[in-house]
């Protein structure tokens, strides 16, 4: 259990966290930070937060753990904003959907203490947004992935892996590099197409028949695509390079399949197929 | 109400149609046919069908309604081995996921009583497969397509929009080629996404880790490749050249996604994801 918790973008995956912690009684206190006041008002009406700051300054003083909830385009300027005013015992963590970008970040701006920061992304969420949206069972049974460093201090990484696991979350640890690469094949690239897929039927002609027509795989397919364009838009950018990779790669395999219907060759299109419905069955187990 | 339906491939389409029509008690006697007999009695056992042959000459005598819920591929094929069986009232229809080869099928193999024959298509299915996967509520407020042409009986055209009606289903009309354009956009498209992109992660060195942390997010994306792959293979075929326009479109709104990114052209990448959320959240009101 920890005293107080400054949670820095109080959101879904944010208001969620500190709902399951305060359920389990890990956290005495959280205090909550954002832009909009509104937001955390709402925050503290629901009892997500006890109270709020404007400025993170303030509100991170005194802090036993610091969360970094925020798109992954704010993290450079929070971290600036807070390193300062930051106390020597306060441990420091995020949830970003990339970890690469962050870690640049931190390296740059806690250089003096970056053995206190620990990378973390919960492999969790939904296509909504908003602290409205958040609820203390959504890390249960999700997996929650640190990236830490070999000079990321014992102590702080035994806190925050206690933080996540208190909400029923399994803790993994993997390298940077491996996370991104590994996010960008099963969550950014689905995440590209459904926005591409969405895009490209929304601007042919005949786009109120097609969207008409849809049937109900239509709908979970694109469902994704229905997420915060700000909030992927982050994502694309800090996880560029590895996203890109995998981009290229699926594109030439779609290539290859455009050839193969093309020509009518029958072999090729069956056996993409059925090698595809074997990996998903196997892998997701029906679900 | 209609004495004899004989129902040629007892799947999850066909077996769903006629659980609901003998819901509805709009059909008094159902005649199922197939080239497995397991399947066939099991059909019967689950009280789908009253009865069933194995030979489809036979099944046809004195049908008031035929219905081919055969893979695209083995359309022709049915309908060559029917053809000179029919009776002269018989009326016949189909569910099959493209229209224009079935068309063209049909024009072949029925020329000189081509006005009977009503081509229709359930929007609606699950990736499951199979009679056992079947159930009476599958067509309630969905949509079925019927593309008639303009010889095509009224009388026809009547009976088989009452069939649906009875099931539950809205019956809409439009054109062979409307409807190949806009399925081949919401339906036959996905499927080679959700295909290619599984087969493509499953063939990268870590697809263990891949697969391991995909969230919940990718189950719901990916779920249409778990469909069965030879009907897919069929449909693709069937469909070749409207899918390979609709994938074609994709491709290269693709490539310039692909290039924004690398570009790091943000107001790009921002703009597609508003603009799609914004037509999926429309069109698909939020589900």
């Amino acid at each position: 259990m920890i005293n107080k918790l400054t949670l820095i973008g109080v959101g879904l995956i944010g208001g969620s966290l500190v709902r399951a912690l305060r359920h389990a009684q890990w956290v005495k206190e959280v205090v909550g930070v954002g832009r909009h006041v509104a937001n955390l008002e709402l925050a503290k009406g629901l009892g997500v937060i006890d109270d709020y700051k404007t400025d993170p300054a303030e509100a991170v003083a005194g802090a036993d753990v610091v969360v970094l909830a925020v798109p992954l385009g704010a993290m450079k300027n929070i971290m600036q904003e807070i390193a300062p005013h930051l106390s020597e015992k306060t441990i420091l963590t995020d949830v970003g959907s990339a970890k690469g970008s962050v870690v640049a970040d931190a390296q740059a701006v806690f250089a003096g203490r970056i053995e206190d920061f620990v990378p973390g992304h919960p492999i969790a969420g939904t296509e909504k947004s908003g602290v409205e949206a958040s609820f203390a069972e959504l890390f249960q049974q999700r997996r929650v992935i640190l990236t830490p460093h070999e000079t990321t201090s014992a102590t702080a990484l035994g806190v925050v892996r206690e933080m996540w696991q208190v909400c029923g979350a399994e803790v993994i640890e993997m390298s940077v590099a491996h996370h991104d690469e590994v996010l960008a094949a099963t969550s950014h690239l689905p995440h590209m197409l459904a926005y591409a897929l969405v895009d490209t039927l929304a601007r042919m002609e005949d786009r109120r028949d097609i969207f008409d027509y849809a049937a109900s795989g239509f709908r979970d397919f694109t469902r994704i695509a229905s997420s915060d364009p700000q909030m992927w838009h982050d994502i694309t950018m800090a996880n560029q390079s590895a996203l890109v990779e995998v981009m290229k790669r699926f594109r030439t395999d779609l290539e290859q399949m455009i050839t193969a219907i093309e020509k009518g060759d029958s072999q090729f299109v069956k056996q993409t197929f059925e090698r595809a419905k074997k990996a998903r069955d196997a892998f997701c187990d029906g679900k």
